[in-house]
């Protein structure tokens, strides 16, 4: 098994602590993530060897997102850095009715302003067997697109696996690309789509509704339109307010739809980051198991997630696993 | 629209974090709140032109009430300092099945040795078309009792809406005034009623139960035995535990009774300050909405509060109207 | 009534706040506990005289542990000093379906070094009339065994009570002692079993399920076997997830079997010492109350004290008696 | 040796952090404190056997603070339980040019309440050899100074050394009582005097300098109206700022007068409790050395003060003899 | 007297608590700054009138902004809001040798992209006597050097007093203007020059040297070079190391040179802002004192300035002038 | 330039915030830290290539020891897990005259029953140049200190420098070896040496003073008596307290004897880890600059470490040649 790459922005996430608002208290706590990094450390979490690709400012800033990156196994090689300031995100924690808030300042960021000859694609991929992106990358400038699409056009021509996790921000795309078309590109190197329905629509411009046979319907088309897709999962979330969610998650792998069992997370701790803990489940997964045994396992990984504080999963294997086996009490053995 | 305004104590609340005891950390947070400044801090977070009226101590502690309450846009050019200490109360936070735990030190206070000499009444109601009070002020002293009648003398003379919020707390009224003719005499000055059977209950000497038919027949009694009083607002809190309530509104308008949904909390964060939320939420919405609107907006707002910690709502109408819209899953957009 | 006497290992506590790992942050919070010491405190928060007797190591942090006791009014003056370090464990605190974490480093500490020749039992139990030992400390070590032996032995011998609870951690037990033969001769030194199916199936060699016939007839048994014992008291726990649990309790005292209802814990602050808050509940209650009664208020303790953080229950009898007597809303009064 | 007995007011102590206002944060800190405690828990820390006699609140501020003193040691079983608030003070540390800033919250508080049937001082005294007072006591009420009185008088006829420490604080006494009237009626008691040239000057209304000429001259000036005292101490401090203060002591004991060397605190952590500290360290030291190494050992006592946090003197024999050995350089060893 | 006018960015300033770097600890604190809004908030802090204008994100953290300045009674009628974030900077402080780190934010913040339309400056002066300004403003781009001009110009027209800090940071100035040039046009406007050698320097071309002659004689072909400039005042910093610095001042009001004493600060709290508390002591100290007792007012000012965490003064007209009256020991008085 | 080898135990360091005890508050902060392994981290920060060697505990603790070494990139691939628990040590930070306390809980650690078994030393030296060791590790145990001769035999095979810092701490050396013996045998693999005159007279049997001609005759005994010692570095402390000291350094390197000036710490932050500093700072500038350059890069590093919190140095090249460079001041440029 070779290295699994990932390419995003590193954001400095600065939060109150608890439930607070920033006009309470001035002690504040801070972590660092970003859509594409939180799916790399949570593999590495997993065990798993990743390297990510970024650039961050030249100051202690950067040095400090850099040092809590390695902090966890991560490689951290291929990172680049920039005299522009690392992109930083302000989050107030909702509460039942609540929702939590977030403000960004990271579109004049180090990464924002990269250009695809800040990355030695060649160098960086040297290892690599699986690239996985997203799509708040493509989102941020066209320098970020273009250099995405270098290091994806690579990482194809090397027969890696290529992960896609569409997401649409509208709030981003502020550059002038139309989305749609940026989207469709880059899922011409993709294999594995991992999304949901409101994705497909996107790409495909269709208007499928949310219930299995919809996403079944909508995966097939997706794989009609873009043949190097294999395979298409997804997660579903309920939620009864911010503070109570349930989780299960389906697929189609070209042979069969499956869907697991609803994980009902009583009491969030952070949900930020729990779409990358599903990713980044089954990205280890689909390397170690079965697809539907994947599935199970991403869904897991990002039920734990919602106990995590932060924008990374800290979960381990045998936490996931303890919870496939059936243990969802949380007893524990001394 | 004129200004609103406010007179009441302002308290300094020291608090352990989280649900810790005083006995297991020297760690504490402060606020401030008190039950006419909450709904003063409320209302000037929906956008609201209020004014607080109060006394505080000459010293840090004074200064630092006072910019607390400027901090949030509230005028306080009213209020008086005091060679007084500031009043304080701790406060233990419960959980479950065990409730909050609250130690007063208020009695010598600043704002409880007010008498009317203190307050320029003509001055403070300047530009005021609404004033509100609560049975709190009249139950700490007589010179408090003495000076928010003369406050509210004016404001009806001024052709003022009062609103009264005539909380009865018997652990207060301890210098020899009966707490029925204080609140009956109160209540002459008001226009509108926020309160539940309890108050009703207290100022008529009923036996009134908590069935709406009861509270219906109770408003009437009410209303015919204090003519000034045009409306009745009324919250009712269904609590499994201290972590866990739900929160539902009824009124009698004097042509409509209504009821509103129940609001489910399933993680309250503080319920410190939720009736002088449902308050500021009425106060706020008479202004701008009809009746059963307002009375939906209070409800909402009062379940918002207690995803905040501290005395003061901090929900903003932005995030009380989309409940209202129907979104209480806390879902939030980027 | 007479001094109550516990005898155990004082750990120091290490965990960071909230649900956070020792990974994520650099700043943490320290508790004392240990499981003897936990039934102390609480009895002593009770309002009963307790003498807590361990072995604490001679230096700052053994000051501090002592300090921590003497705070909650627990006699001190037989706890011994030590070149040894005091032992430690370090917890992380689970949520939902994660568990809670645990690393103790214990195994070479004052407590586990102790021998027979450190404690003057005689001096130790001068007032006591009535001893609590649990199934931790003839687990630690051979001294520990043998000194808690001849306390035991000069106990029965002055005519005490002696409470037992046989807790079974097989991750303990490692300096060559057979468990099952160790904990029957410290039964035959006990007159009251806190402890349930699992203990006494550990004892007996038997194999009984977890329904009342089964507990009614294995407690029977167990009197059988150990003649001194007169009553069984066990806790039974369910658990949605690590947030969230119910607690019930049955007894067989003899003559009559005994449960009480379920009491919901919806929002767990803290699960560790809830076993310990039901013994403590058990013991003082014997010594108020008739059997059932008992059980009521060490079931309404032990689920108190997962609203307190740390392993220590803070609850008084009044908080107590406040839920026994229906109050389970948290309902408090200014 | 019997038992050293203090009586005054405990305060709690509420502090922001570091050098910070409490306008800066709403996270602060608490202690317990008040004169005469701090020489009780100072004596404490140095091994001795004290009471501490006082008034607080019956609910869980109260109880905090009797814990807090029972952590140390000192005996609480002669605190008595009011129904008024503890006494608070607020306090923001200075540093360099910048003085400190207190706020009290004491003049109605449960210690300020007190009266001579609140206190059996047979039973209080019952164990007693030594007792200590301050000046602040009889400031505070009538009730106080007549109970401190009652106390003192019982004191001397049991043959008890009393010890006087008559700050005087010109911003208390506000009840009506003459301070110097108040101070030589509880001088006429005394027989160890702790203070200077100020407090000798208030007393017999002199106008002495303070040279050593003038302590030696006013200090036999004070002997001959007082002919119970026996010893006058006094601390000199020398301030460069708020952070730099140097500190030595001088004495007279009928026989010779002695000066000990300036010690350098170039650090200072806090100031408050000082004098205390001084107080405290003549007191054990008079047990235990001559009058001249027991002014030295008050004199390192008091200046190791500065390097703790809080109102109390957390320093042990160990340290203080370490410095009179010679060695203030800091140096630890492993 | 009217409004005082100060016109600049607002910024976050985040920073780890004492000396530790961002590797160190994610728990961080927070308060808002810049340079023009540090010398409004301590005007406002010695009881002046004060206005600060500039632009802030509309979102929760130009809110928390706006709320910050306005807590210190500042007026923000006139803040703009925009869609940009509010600049950040991040602060590490050092200690003794080691100097403090900055890394900024600000490239692309709301005030940087400030345009003249963004401001009414009739109604943002409408009250205003006195405008000041600094060199921070123009250097940051066309759009706030532009604005500030504006606004210069209309305070002129109206014959308000204007001060200049034309500090010169050359890591600034990159949007293409010549720093001499813009300087030299915007004391085209001035009367009031706050500033040293260094700022004389730039603008003049010429090369003086420290001493006091090379200052008279700077400062003399300066007001030569802007006749509007009537008076001259600067401070002089001498640093041992990044804890201890002595702070004095000299002035040249065409009339008299007159230099301050030194101030000795043996133990800096923080240094940010310092500047600005000179300025600020000169703004307020000009319109109360002559110019020699407002230069001294304003050093002591800015030598407190170094006792208080954050970018602003908190300091009071009482604190500075107890500093000015001879007791710079930091003694209290209780 | 290969990699630079260190071997030791790896401690977490828990301690209360700026100066408390562990009395004084239950929120405490931990680092980690190991002489050893803080010259290792000094070492990469000062952009070296540097391994680190070690056995962990293998738990949640003992990975996050890992995460904190690899944070500063480290390597870390040689480190061994065990069933041991980390060892754990306790800090009060003293101030002024008072000094640090520790307690340490180590002797049983998972480092400590290291045996030469559990290191690959092969693999562990593959790509080393330089290996340092320490008196602690050798102190440890039997087979911390056989595990270490293994290394440093292979490390002298292999042709690597071998540097030596025989710190002679006499509380450790438990378990039976003779110290003198084992430094002496452990200095015969030995290239450099970095000690003083305490570390020479324990490993000659001497009787040395402190004057530089002392220094001088005892570094050229100390050649004569270890052939393979080419070099001789010494660090000089003056301490006025615990909160001030002066650095200086010197050194013999068979050709000329140079010394530094003394270097100034005003306000001492943290003191551990100071003399590793300087082994760090003389390890990475001995393989930069001549052997004079390299002694005032590691006087410089070591004053800077005063300045950092935690065991390890955080300074960086730049920082150092600042100093060396003559800006002692502590002036941050913007």
């Amino acid at each position: 098994m070779g290295q699994i790459i990932t390419f995003g922005e590193v954001l400095m996430r600065i939060s109150p602590k608890s439930n607070k608002k920033f006009i309470q208290s001035n002690s504040v706590e801070f972590y660092f993530g970003g859509t594409e990094l939180n799916v790399a450390i949570s593999i590495a979490n997993f065990g798993g060897d990743v390297k990510h690709i970024s650039a961050v400012s030249e100051d202690f800033i950067g040095e400090t997102a850099i040092s809590y990156i390695r902090k966890f196994g991560v490689d951290t090689t291929s990172i680049t850095l920039s005299e522009r300031p690392l992109g930083v995100y302000f989050l107030e924690v909702g509460a039942v009715m609540r929702p939590s808030a977030i403000s960004y300042n990271r579109s004049h960021s180090a990464f924002s302003q990269i250009v695809p000859e800040n990355i030695n694609w060649e160098n960086a991929l040297e290892n690599g067997s699986w690239m996985h992106w997203t799509g708040i990358t493509p989102a941020l400038s066209k320098g970020a697109f273009d250099t995405l699409k270098a290091g994806l056009k690579l990482a194809r021509q090397k027969g890696m696996t290529v992960s896609a996790d569409p997401t649409y921000r509208s709030g981003l795309w502020k550059y002038g690309q139309d989305p749609k078309e940026a989207l469709i590109e880059l899922l011409g190197y993709s294999t594995i789509f991992i999304g949901g329905i409101n994705e497909i629509n996107e790409v495909l411009g269709t208007d499928f509704g949310y219930a299995n046979e919809d996403f079944l319907e909508a995966s097939k088309q997706l794989m009609q339109t873009f043949p190097t897709i294999e395979k298409v999962f997804d997660k579903i979330r309920t939620s009864l307010n911010s503070s109570w969610h349930k989780i299960r998650a389906r697929m189609w792998n070209g042979i069969e739809f499956r869907e697991t069992q609803d994980l009902d997370i009583t009491h969030i701790v952070d949900r930020i980051g729990t779409g990358d803990a599903f990713a980044a489940g089954l990205i280890y997964g689909l390397q170690q198991f079965d697809d539907y045994k994947a599935l199970e396992f991403a869904s897991a990984a990002c039920a734990l997630k919602h106990t995590y504080e932060g924008d990374v999963n800290l979960t381990t294997v045998k936490e996931v696993t303890n919870i496939l086996g059936g243990n969802t009490t949380g007893r524990f053995v001394r």
